[in-house]
Formats: C-alpha cells, sequence, structure tokens
C-alpha cells in the first residue's frame, strides 16, 4: 500500500508521534467538526480513526464542535440540532469514549468566545486578509460577500486551541496557514503579557485521496459522500451514482482516472488490502462489479460501527449529555485559561 | 449662549427628545467611557451631565465600561482598576444611581460578548474597512499596524447596544458611522432570521468646542484636560499651563483664537454665563486674568462633585460592588438577549 492511501503521519509530523508514544499524557489534541452535515467516509479514513488512536494511546483528545462558524460561509445554520446529533452518534460509535475524551460545542463555552476579544488585538488586519486558506474557502463560499465572521475566524480557531492549552493539532496541509497564526497568536501573547500558551505543534497526515460520488472534492454538505450512519441501501444508492468513466478494465490510476481510483481506493481502505490488488482483481469487469465491490466492502466494514450507531440513537438524552459534559468540561478550562489571560493582560475584572 | 456652547439636541434629535419626554420608560440608552484615563470636563459637559438629565426623566440608562477595547489602539491596559475606580466615582459623584441605572463592563458579561460571533456574520469586511471614524482612529493609533480589533469593534459595539436592546444612543457627529452600522445589523439580523432587535436612534448631540490644554483635542490619555477628580491646585496647576496666544485683549472668538476660547467657554460653562460678556468682563486682563478667572470658576463649580466623589472614594468596596450588581444585570439582560438570537438563528444549544 502507498503512503497516500491513508491517514498516515509526514517526515515532519513522525518526530511529534514519536514524542506522544513515549509520554502521552503530556499532549492535549484540539480537533473538531463543523455541523454542517453528515460525517461520511472521507471524514472517517481521514481523521476519525486517528482521534480515537490518540485517545486510547492515552492523548487527552478534545472534540470541537464549532457550531458559530456555520455560519462563516453561508446564512442560515440548517438542521444544526440534527446535524450536532449526527456528530455525537459517530464519535461515540466509533469509540470515542466520554470519560477520557472531552465533546464540546463553541456556543457552550463562553470563557472560550471571549478569548476572540484579546486575540483580535494581537493580529493585524493584514495577516488575516492574506491567508491563503482563508482566500480560498472566501472563492468557494455561498456568501457573495467576504464577512466579518470569514476573516476573522482563524482567531476564532485560536481561541479553540489555546482556550485550553491544546498543544497538538491534527491538520491537513490546507490547516497549517490556521495553525501557524494560532502559534503566532500565542507567541505574541507569551511575549507582551507574560508566558501563558503553549505553542501548539502541527500533527500533519496525507488523507487518502477519497474524491465525492460527482469528482468533485468530498464535502460534508454536498451530499456527494457516504455518510457512515447511512443505511446499506443508501450505500449501495450512492456508490451506484458515482461518477467513472468508459474504460472497463479497472486500474488504480489516481492521476489519469481519479473517479474510478477513488471507488478502487474505497474499497482497498475498507478490505484493508493494496489498491492495485483490488483493481486487478476486478480487471475487466468494469464500473458495475467495482461498484458492488465497493459497497459490499463498505457495508461490511461500516456494520459494526452502524449498528452501535443505532444503539445511541436509542438514547439521544445520554448522547446529548455527553456534549454537555463536555462542554461543562471545556468551560471549566476555558475560564481557567481566561482568567490567567485576565491576570497576565493587567486585571481585567 | 449660542447653540454650540453646550451639549444641546440637534434638529433631528429634538423629535427624539419630545417623544422620550413623554414616555421615557419606552426608552433604554446604552453609553458608555472607556477605561483610559479619567474623565475630565469635555465629558462632563459634552455627556456625563446628559445621562443623569435621562436617568432623572426616567430613562433607562445602561453605562459600560468597555475594558476590552482598551486595546483597540494600544497594545496594553495600563492602570485598569485605577482608572475603572475612577470612571465609577465620577458617575456616583455625578449623580448616577445604582437603583435606577446600570453600570457594567465588557469583561464581566460573557453574553454580550458572545453576540460579536453572530454579528460578525452580518456585516462583510468591505463595510468594516471603510467605516470613516476607524480610518481616522487608525491614522491616531499608538499602534503600527491595524489590528484585527480596531477593525471588527464596530461590531462589538453593535452587540453592547443590541445586547441590552438599547433604543437611544447618545453620540456626536463622528459616532454616526458606529450607530449606522449597529443599525444595519439589527435589521439584517431582524430579515434573515425574524424580528428581535429595535433598530436605535441617535440622540446627537453638539458638545461644546473645549480644547486641551495643549490646544489639541481633549482626550482621557493625553493629560490634556481637566480630570473631574482633579484638586482645586491641580486645576490651576493645569489652567495655567494651557495654551493662550500674545493678544492681552481676552476675546471668544473661537475660529481665530481657538486656545482663549476654550478658556473662555469653560468659565462660561461653569459660571452658566454667555462666553461673549465673560471675555468682555475680562477684556484688557490677558491670559493670567482669564486663567484665574477659569481656575475660580472650574474649582468652584465642581467643589461640590469633588467632595461626593472623596466621599464615595473612602468605601470603595461599596463603588466596586456597584459595578459588580450592574454587570449582572446587563448579563441577564445579554444572556435573554442571547437565547432569542439563538432561537431565531436555528437554536444554537
Amino acid at each position: 500500500m502507498t503512503i497516500t492511501t491513508a491517514a498516515a503521519p509526514t517526515a515532519r509530523s513522525a518526530d511529534l508521534e514519536h514524542r506522544i508514544a513515549q509520554d502521552p499524557g503530556r499532549f492535549r489534541v484540539l480537533t473538531g467538526d463543523r455541523p454542517t452535515g453528515p460525517l461520511h467516509l472521507g471524514h472517517y479514513f481521514g481523521t476519525l480513526r486517528n482521534r480515537v488512536r490518540l485517545q486510547d494511546l492515552g492523548v487527552d483528545v478534545m472534540i470541537l464542535i464549532p457550531d458559530y462558524q456555520v455560519l462563516t460561509d453561508r446564512d442560515t445554520a440548517e438542521r444544526l440540532e440534527e446535524y450536532t446529533d449526527g456528530l455525537l452518534l459517530d464519535y461515540l460509535a466509533l469509540g470515542i469514549d466520554p470519560a477520557r475524551s472531552t465533546v464540546f460545542n463553541h456556543s457552550a463555552v463562553p470563557a472560550l468566545n471571549q478569548l476572540l476579544l484579546p486575540f483580535l488585538s494581537l493580529v493585524s488586519v493584514a495577516e488575516l486578509s492574506r491567508n491563503p486558506t482563508v482566500k480560498d474557502e472566501i472563492a468557494h463560499s455561498r456568501q457573495s460577500v467576504v464577512s466579518g465572521l470569514m476573516l476573522t475566524y482563524p482567531v476564532h480557531q485560536a481561541a479553540d486551541i489555546l482556550s485550553c492549552k491544546g498543544n497538538v493539532v491534527p491538520v491537513g496541509q490546507d490547516q497549517l496557514p490556521h495553525l501557524e497564526l494560532t502559534r503566532t497568536i500565542a507567541r505574541r501573547f507569551n511575549e507582551r503579557y507574560g508566558n501563558v500558551f503553549p505553542e501548539p505543534d502541527a500533527l500533519l497526515s496525507a488523507a487518502p485521496l477519497l474524491l465525492g460520488t460527482d469528482g468533485t472534492k468530498m464535502s460534508k454538505s454536498r451530499a456527494n459522500s457516504v455518510p457512515l450512519g447511512a443505511t446499506a441501501d443508501e450505500t449501495a444508492r450512492l456508490i451506484k451514482g458515482a461518477t467513472t468513466d468508459a474504460d472497463r478494465h479497472i486500474t488504480y490510476d489516481p492521476d489519469t482516472r481519479p473517479g474510478v481510483a477513488s471507488l478502487v481506493l474505497l474499497a482497498a481502505l475498507c478490505l484493508e488490502r493494496d489498491p492495485h490488488e483490488v483493481a486487478a482483481e476486478i480487471g475487466d469487469g468494469g464500473a458495475a462489479v467495482l461498484k458492488r465491490t465497493v459497497t459490499d466492502a463498505v457495508n461490511s466494514h461500516l456494520a459494526p460501527h452502524r449498528a452501535r450507531r443505532a444503539e445511541y440513537a436509542a438514547d439521544l438524552p445520554y448522547v446529548r449529555s455527553v456534549l454537555r459534559t463536555g462542554s461543562e468540561r471545556a468551560n471549566a478550562l476555558a475560564e481557567r485559561t481566561l482568567e490567567e489571560v485576565r491576570e497576565a493582560m493587567g486585571t481585567f475584572r
């Protein structure tokens, strides 16, 4: 299996992984998902399994559902409760353990949100405006104008990370500019007011090259991916509709046949096999056999997850209490940090 | 006395004044002062007396000490506690009654600060960037770069006003763009999510044309003005150092003799007389007699205020409890508003 087929640490993060393995109790990870749609297979292979792995290593994993940030690139927060429930169900079903990890949401953590104010004083408008990821997101936004929230959300993200003094942040390449801003804010704060914050490290991993069923980037809010919580039939229907090509001979060639390669890779990930082997076995079976193979692999692989998910779904009051309890812990951590910040800055009473 | 010598409603605000007088209980005023220095005579004649007048009419007066916004144009919040105590002492000595009016500070009102997030989603970066008052403040900032806090503080100001559903905001001409932004945010929110906010009206008043002792704009943080809490001796020294001109014959001519006219006006305001008459009486007495006249007028006028201020200063625990109690009320109002906002936007839990 090649290095790009699964979430794998880059050379830069290998040393960090080593340090984590040596002494996991020294590390707190901040990660999360916007509640803008259901979690899908891209999340599963890209980040979700990695969180459970870190938790099981003994790292303190904090998972944020940044509900206020839904509005960064859209006017209204649709189905917020449904999507939030869905995230919680997937986390629990995947093995996130509320006794060891913390799930929380922005709107229940006032102390975190308030850190936005002092942090905004530490960055220049010029720095915010030249953030390449924000520029890209502006280009893909559903809104015709760039809102103040879009421009400033990386500062809010710094508050996410620094309010709980997270020192490790799992990121993809495109999130590196944000983490760099968080590091800048931590450094400037420490230089100006005294040492309060860690400078968090990026845990950079190459996510597998899974495309959406329409051949574009997989996205929670584009309905072009297989949700983890979908039924077996829905999964079959979604994969049946995936974009392939006219060549009946199936190969694994991401550069020239991205649609086909993405399906082959998905089957390979579920089967824990090499994608070239999977493709060779299908051979001249064409798209129909490929899609049947993928559907079976996904449904088998996710069956235990979906069964656990359904169990949790039968007890939503418990599921929601996980978020409440987690938010209380996150707010307690953020309160303490905010106190230190005020103390260092000159006693905001 | 001409219209520009004291805080007087403009034509545009005369109708609002009339409506307030008719039914004061329908109005809530939001106003305040940054804790960046002691309140001075400019504040006294420009805004402070007006607050007491509105309170005594029966209007609900909310006075904000925006401590987080100290950092808008400077790196550190110097002497924050001292300046905050000073503001409280002046408010109480002037007749602000904690049983009828509410004094609160940003850092003690988490629900207000959080409104910044949804409000940031309602304004564009372009709108923020072209605010003429922000542009002017950037030009006069102590900082070499424009911070994110400087760009976004008018949005935070909208949260100040709208968190307590203030419907009247006393402003000078230069604050009108900010109030217009608040009105825009209220209108957009109501259009997009349902009717939650009033569109607050400006209570525009022309502040008297008092200059600092150095001939520039009077400013809390430039030490170029007579603090309300100064002693009689300090007052004499400060006025003695004021910029005048070489012409011994004293006149009231703001356009051609701004320094002399400002001193004449100050005496006239304290004596409740016409500045031309005050100038005529001094006649050829020159700057020395002018300054003695001003010093005596200021010290006599402020003597009762200073006596009350000293009484309150002897009981700082009480004075600080006024801020705590006020902030609790402000936070309760803001909590209620935040709940309505979440409800309207789609239930942020």
